[in-house]
């Protein structure tokens, strides 16, 4: 008996979770200082490392959704009074400004049009004249499904000794993550996306620089349960106990890492990469335009204009009777898109043609039905 | 093919997950805004303020362990320079002063002996003098196994316009939980105790003086990631998105308090109150004595003082061979109580006589072998 319908999920996450790592979740639970446990939670660190390209030691699954991995960057990277420099170009780029404003951060917005990636050279340049203590920007920005380029603002916040923060939440398992190439002092992801696990974790990395500023602030941070010297304390050597880590979860993601370093992360990025053309030549003709230029768009996850049908319709109507009659779920527009756009996810296992042409078939009878 | 060794898990949680959850939790995967899913978030908001004893509509599983829901209460009831009471009397009501401290309290403390109760009419005194803005008061201390009486103190906090928070985490689903009966404020408790699901949520209960406290605030609540009015904007009417929640956890949690719900919280109650006698009963032969004094003890999570021999071979070398020669899990001591207790839970689905007296003869073996 089935506690729940099926759904194929290609809204911008959560997205489908494959039997393996399902039958993970359903694993008898271990204790959280357990050396077995211990061993799944090393294991899963070092997997992060490389889907992260970075060596950070502190490269953990943090307690929460990736929001709260936002927040353990902000409450431990920001003390009041310091410039922060954000990128804008969507509502992940306007949250971060608040939880950056939030823990006393001057912010310093630099914006574009939705639906548009930040001109690097721009946001170089208001680096090099506002001089922040972190620069911020979002790879994947969710709301709009625009890729941001990274090397040259992460250049120049290296050259005025700015902290780099990068929201990778989308990004992770999907795209090339470069921590240490780009020379990104932290950043967050979640497991809900392209990594192909529930909701509940945000793997983060931070380097010795961020461990080191964290370490020199004048107060405490204000969050007890995201301070990063205390997770530091379970998660290294001395394992000492912070909190009750989520270990049922944890051990689902170590099996979901697994998956991916089996595939390789080349391969899944290129498939991410096709499954992302396939779904935009179909729906092409069926009027539905793509919001991002060529160029700029992210391949797990399409932001689409809607065809004046489906305007005419209501586009909650049709995504309603997507989800009802045929069991899929996508995504509409967030913020200032809402009711314009729908975001479709094609990310982790439903990155494949079968699913792109599941999807197609029931929006072609949906839209032939209005 | 098992990822993981099979354990018996009586430390001071997380606990053994019944199998009917641990199938949900392998159910395929909802999105945090499907109808079908906000059903069952209904769901669990309701079944949750029946387990609380309260009407409170903000009551919601936060997206954090237990930790996260004590950070939840003192990010958004506590502004700087605001005086707030705390009960220690053991490591998590330490925790709570330095949570409140680090949101800007001025705290007071009212300590007793680890092992002990705090004395009601004490504490209550000190509100009476002390006058705080809120008054924090640990029901179950997961470190001593005490379980404290909070009718007169809550009288105390009333009277004073104080709020009062009191934090659940070992106690829900394991004692009764009467929030409005005692004029709770906030009250957080976690999964992985006497709720028998993983970690990784933490329920939580907010009333409307709570809230009206929030929405008084002169400065926004620090953390984004716990903010009452954004999260009451998702899980109230108008489902606004906020975080993505963890849905999988979701459909479990609720298939826990069906299954609590079936059993009813005062057989449930009357259970974890026999197995704890059980277990004290056939450990005082074996030399263990309960540190806490009988009447101020908890049913759930027995503090035991250990004896000679094992201390001789070392309380850590005797748990590893119960770990590692019995898959049975308990806890040592924390803080100024490691080396000397034991912690030993029956929680849950573990609250039961079989459970006890396996325990009781492998611990015997054990002894034995000394």
């Amino acid at each position: 008996m089935s506690l729940v319908p099926s759904r194929l999920l290609l809204g911008p996450g959560p997205s489908n979770v494959p039997a393996r790592v399902r039958a993970a979740l359903a694993e008898p639970l271990l204790g959280h200082l357990d050396p077995a446990f211990l061993a799944i939670a090393d294991e899963v660190q070092e997997r992060l490392r490389r889907l992260f390209g970075t060596r950070n030691r502190l490269t953990i699954p943090l307690a929460s959704t990736g929001s709260g991995g936002m927040e353990a960057c902000f409450a431990n990277l920001v003390e009041p009074g310091d410039v922060v420099l954000v990128g804008v170009a969507g509502v992940f780029g306007e949250r971060i400004g608040e939880s950056a404003a939030r823990h006393g951060a001057r912010v310093l917005r630099v914006e574009t049009e939705w639906g548009r990636a930040l001109d690097e050279e721009r946001v170089a340049a208001a680096i090099e004249r506002e001089r922040p203590a972190l620069v911020a920007i979002v790879h994947a920005e969710t709301s709009t499904g625009v890729h941001q380029p990274l090397a040259r603002i992460a250049r120049a916040a290296r050259a005025v000794d700015a902290l780099l923060v990068v929201d990778c939440v989308t990004s992770l398992g999907g795209l090339p993550v470069q921590l240490d190439e780009w020379g990104a002092d932290a950043a967050y992801s979640a497991t809900q996306k392209c990594l192909s696990c529930p909701p509940g974790l945000s793997p983060a990395s931070f380097s010795e620089r961020a461990l080191a500023r964290v370490a020199r602030r004048q107060r405490p941070v204000s969050s007890w349960y995201f301070d990063l010297g205390l997770l530091a304390g379970y998660y290294g050597q001395q394992r000492v106990y912070h909190h009750t880590a989520p270990v049922g979860m944890v051990v689902a993601l170590a099996e979901a890492l697994r998956g991916i370093e089996e595939e390789g992360i080349e391969a899944r990025v290129a498939r991410h990469a096709q499954a992302a053309e396939r779904l935009l030549e179909g729906l092409a003709p069926l009027g539905f335009e793509p919001l991002v230029p060529a160029g700029e768009r992210l391949p797990m996850l399409s932001a689409v204009r809607l065809p004046e049908r489906v305007l005419r319709a209501g586009e909650a109507v049709v995504r309603r009777r997507l989800l009802e009659r045929h069991g899929i779920e996508v995504g509409g527009g967030l913020g200032k898109l809402a009711g314009s756009i729908w975001r479709i996810g094609l990310m982790g296992t439903n990155a494949n043609p079968e699913i792109v042409d599941r999807l197609l078939g029931a929006l072609q009878e949906e839209l032939n039905a209005l």
